[in-house]
């Protein structure tokens, strides 16, 4: 049995190995570094791949004090900012951008940003990132909804576009790294969506990735710190741009159902939804609400494929923790962002008095948590590309698409 | 005379000696400084308890760029945020804390408060201090009023809760220490609340207090810039959590009038609206409206005491200079806010419309001030309890309280 | 030919010398400087006329993080804010000052500044400029109007007074002078107002002056981004207060037409509207509206002449750059903000619904450019007034100003 000890023990030493850590931002600690650099040869220099991680600090206009830490694990370097909601600014590959062309340049600075402007929808004052987390108190579209006050009474109020949680800044923020293989590197972010008398979200996020891979994890978990049960809304507004997407490029899922969220949506043939045309002056958005088909374990695989099917990028999560799905078709001039936008959520993206009034506003309970994982990843060459297709087509399996041509908007009895 | 000439003389001297002085931030000057420190070593050398200030910055998520000034008088510490309107974030002592648990963590700096968010409630993301001021253009609950708008014409507009003094940096602040007994030090900020065509206040406020003592005491000039009368309200909201409020601990003043503010506050007994329930998940908050009693020179005193009457926190005002005394009851669960405000002001939390409709905003001439002088005071064992509780009956005398079990909601006519 | 080939080469040679540069602020390098200073002996030690230019960083209060560029050019010194929006604080002369008192002390950083407060006053909370753009999407009195928001449908939007414009930070700004006479210094910056699904400005401006002289010129482009038209509206708010405004100043002009903004504008004689009082406590601002005649060119000047007509100051530009004039008189108590605004614009400050319905809200092409210059000028001494009016008079010759006593409000079908 010694022998038997001897050798857990030792797997137990490898296995606990203490993970490098360093802090980037701490509101308990008082920390907040203007530049930093930390790179494998430091830290795990046996990794096979070398990668550093970059913080910056931006300066002027808009930019103005935002925070950026950049993960360049080798293969793909991960623009994250945590002055902005943790969200991903883009993910670039020597040969793939996951990203878009906002009309928006700058990478805005909260401060500058009022949610409430032009009818709710200031929120796209600063909308230019690859990824943002829309929510958590409410996403969606801008209008009114009931909420129950600091009285204890009903008060109609205005929500705004997506909610405020892509414009609030982590109070929190660290990398760690394991120091042995795979060396995975993570960002460990946290955000408060917090009031009194209000919502009180924590956002607890972890972007990781391996060094040489050309993929990245977030793995997401909302906790409701209040003794009361809280409604949440939660959408990845995932955004790509040229050149994978272009005209010819398409949207492939294992759809299990398909509606067009408006009038406007419901032009055309609703089969062909997933199809993209390229750069359209004057074109106005189309938006798809989708329900995917998942695994045995739930897992799907949403896919922006590329005219030539030599190019794809992909997100891979489970359909129970993300029920729903949009798909925000933009193919506006380039000016103008030309960009989709692939979402899965816990809701569509109606006014969050419809989404209640349709059964997709969640609750976490009391002290709960609700914890999400999102994979993506790159697909280059055909034969990675048939892959990724024959991989979605397995989860499809027989079953058949229930395209619906009609909006199918929810009613407020 | 000549002798007595002389005498005189040596007192002025004496009274007049410069003070120590030191500029924190000055707008004027173009100052702001990170870090500082404030030694009694350095200044008042012969202060028999030593003191020290400290000036911080605070970095990090919501806090980035906050102002921390705390001044340890060697009994009390007192943490003020110039940043957020000369509020005081807490006071400790070895035994006792004034403050609270709220769940808005950070000291959140305002360029991230919103005030027009969630209806009108904004105010309640950065909502955490011991004490703040509500006003100075209007306090109170969120709603419609109407202005003078620049043309002249009527305009209605939407109040915020509590107004924006809470949310406005100060531009002058400095200490001063008076360099013999008592050796009071004073930290005093200005705020200015102005715009164009609408409200033009100053306010300047001197939080003090003597080394080795329990007690400061926070003076208030505000001043109306302008040469046309203002209306205006000021409440001071403190607020007590655990481990001061606890089941059975009371709210004693001597009670003039008391009515509930609204239906829900209506619920239960009047006559025992200063007993406090431990944490209650799922508690509503209860207000009440009271008028108290003053001795000859006007002055009253309110207090919380715990349930084994050994601690107390007091405050001691002038009911001429702040009449009206809002108690706000929130005992729910600590997650979501265990706390009660004291809350003296120049009005009720009602809109202010309803308030300037029951005759209780006032006005500040052209050119004129408004002084207020609230003293805090902490009470230590058994006896020093009773000597509070004392105190406050004997303001009551054998005067009645008039307990009033319906609402009184003001009516606009 | 040869010699003629060489003479123009030669001249060519001293044309295109390469002119000092020197960038302050740059989202595209990440440049923020916190002090600089720039001086003629080093640049362009020829000058007959030293100049220099420093630039210094704001901090306390509201002022925190406030940029300022103050450009000396040995007669005037231009005070110029890169974080609102390029705005001009002051002018200031040995003689005269171009800008006012306002109640506005400080020069408040955009992230204290609430737009849509007070009923969509908020812009008032920051205003205290001699010079700033009113603009760009909309400007003039809040209120409702209609928008195509991101799904294409109609929506209906509160407006904020003015516009955002002044509340913008400039993204780019570089000082550029030549190093051959007339040694012109230049300040240029760049303001992006830009959002997803709405306008898409870019706003470059250029603020020049040359040694020694009293005057110096705007030049501004906007160029709209987007691949659509888009309306927009820009006014220069340009405000005179003590002492060149006083009881007796004068507004001179070649007025084409004049009428009252409103009830309040057309109290008294509307012949006399040009008539400034003196400090009037309680006074409510009167605003005219006013079209100018151009002279061959299309230039025209307006003027604010002293009761003596020994000072004045002017502006100069082109009526079809800017086709409408206000005069906002608001001659109240000084404490109150005694000022004049002079303000050309391509529309009055009615709401942009009504200005709309007027056919004053023009459009930029998709791609377009619309482009304005305004020459600002001192004139010190009699005779220098006397000739600035003579001017004036000469563009007027003996044409007929429409004297029109009535508001002529617009009405929208």
């Amino acid at each position: 049995m010694s022998g038997l000890v001897a050798t857990l023990c030792l797997c137990s030493a490898i296995i606990t190995a203490e993970p490098y850590s360093h802090v980037i931002t701490s509101v308990q600690q008082n920390i907040a570094r203007e530049e930093l650099e930390i790179k494998s040869s430091d830290v795990s220099p046996d990794s096979p791949t070398p990668w550093k991680i970059r913080k910056q600090t931006l300066h002027g206009g808009k930019q103005e004090g935002v925070d950026l830490v950049t993960i360049d694990n080798g293969a793909i370097s991960i623009v994250v900012i945590p002055t902005r909601g943790m969200g991903i600014w883009q993910v670039r590959h020597s040969d793939i951008r996951l990203g878009w062309e906002s009309p928006v340049k700058e990478i805005v600075h909260p401060q500058f940003v009022n949610l409430a402007t032009r009818g709710g929808l200031g929120w796209l004052e600063g909308f230019g990132e690859f990824m943002c987390r829309c929510g958590l108190e409410s996403n969606g579209h801008p209008g009114q909804d009931v909420i129950v006050d600091n009285t204890g009474a009903k008060s109609t109020v205005d929500l705004t576009l997506h909610g405020k949680q892509a414009n609030l800044p982590a109070q929190e923020v660290k990398v760690v790294v394991e120091k042995a293989a795979p060396y995975r590197i993570r960002l460990i972010g946290q955000i408060a969506e917090r009031m009194m008398h209000g919502p009180k979200f924590d956002l607890r996020t972890e972007i990781s990735t391996t060094p040489g891979s050309t993929s990245f994890r977030v793995t997401d978990v909302i906790t409701n710190a209040s003794v009361n049960p809280a409604e949440f809304e939660l959408l990845y507004h995932c955004n790509y741009g040229a050149p994978l997407l272009e005209e010819g490029s398409e949207f492939i899922a294992p759809v299990k159902k398909v509606f067009p969220l408006n009038a406007r949506a419901a032009e055309g043939d609703i089969k062909k939804f997933g199809k993209f045309a390229g750069p359209t002056p004057g074109y106005a958005e189309q938006v798809y609400c989708c329900e995917l088909f998942g695994d045995n374990e739930g897992k799907t695989t949403a896919a922006l494929v590329n005219a030539k099917k030599d190019r794809a990028a992909s997100i891979r999560y489970s359909v129970k923790e993300l029920p729903h799905l949009t798909l925000w078709k933009n193919t506006a001039a380039a000016d103008d962002g030309y960009v989709t936008g692939i979402e899965p959520g816990t809701n569509y993206p109606y006014n969050r008095k419809l989404e209640r009034a349709a059964g997709r506003v969640p609750k976490i309970p009391g002290h709960g948590e609700y914890q999400v994982t999102v994979d993506f990843d790159l697909h280059i060459g055909p034969e990675a590309v048939t892959n990724l297709i024959g991989g979605i087509s397995k989860i499809q399996g027989n079953q058949k698409t229930d395209f619906i041509a009609e909006p199918q908007t929810p009613v407020v009895k």
